[in-house]
């Protein structure tokens, strides 16, 4: 008779491997900033409108056209990506432009592959 | 006298400038999702030792022993990132390990330089 049978059932201890240190919690808390800022699907969208933008900027109310939503919802979007320096802003006499941070976004921007096959509104 | 003395006060129109269409919002949501299971330190430092794990993935124990936090926290953790696509979990015996999903995770990993510059521990 096979021993198999009378095998305890618990499971034996898991022998903990070496690993390497994380990413140091700092860095980590950046990172974790950065992507809670894009953790919106508004945002993403309004990203995805400034990176095809013909001058490579928009303000904020050819945003507002694009989405059924206040002035104000799409400023607030705005601002949260400006702090999370994803967007940089540019303000000449009454209006802001918002483009992309280049630096901050490109290893996201592999993420919207699909986006760049869209053809521009003219 | 300058006419400038007497501009009306009030801002002019913006004139919306043609912008392309959104990223369509099922792709927003998904990705959205994504980014919202990558927006916890701990998960991203879950992540950062995995990456670099010398067999390419890691057990819960494992990763139980990094962090000053309990065994069920850390499966909470894996519980959503396992959902978000990022690790694939792998059953064997009494343990699971988990392992990046690199089609998934590719893109993202280029913010997270550093981490790939730390040693080790053995």
């Amino acid at each position: 008779m096979s021993s198999a049978a009378t095998a305890p059932a618990v499971a034996p201890a898991c022998a903990p491997a070496p690993v390497g240190p994380p990413l140091p919690r700092v860095d980590a808390e950046q990172f974790a900033r950065l992507f809670k800022a894009l953790s919106d699907p508004t945002r993403l969208q309004i990203l995805s409108i400034i990176e095809v933008a013909p001058s490579g900027e928009a303000c904020v109310c050819d945003l507002t056209e694009a989405f059924d939503m206040t002035q104000p919802a799409i400023s607030h979007h705005l601002k949260i990506l400006v702090e999370a320096g994803v967007l940089n802003r540019n303000k000449r006499g009454s209006w802001v432009w918002y483009s992309l941070n280049p630096g901050q976004l490109e290893p996201v921007k592999h993420l919207l592959p699909k986006r760049r096959l869209l053809p521009i509104v003219s």
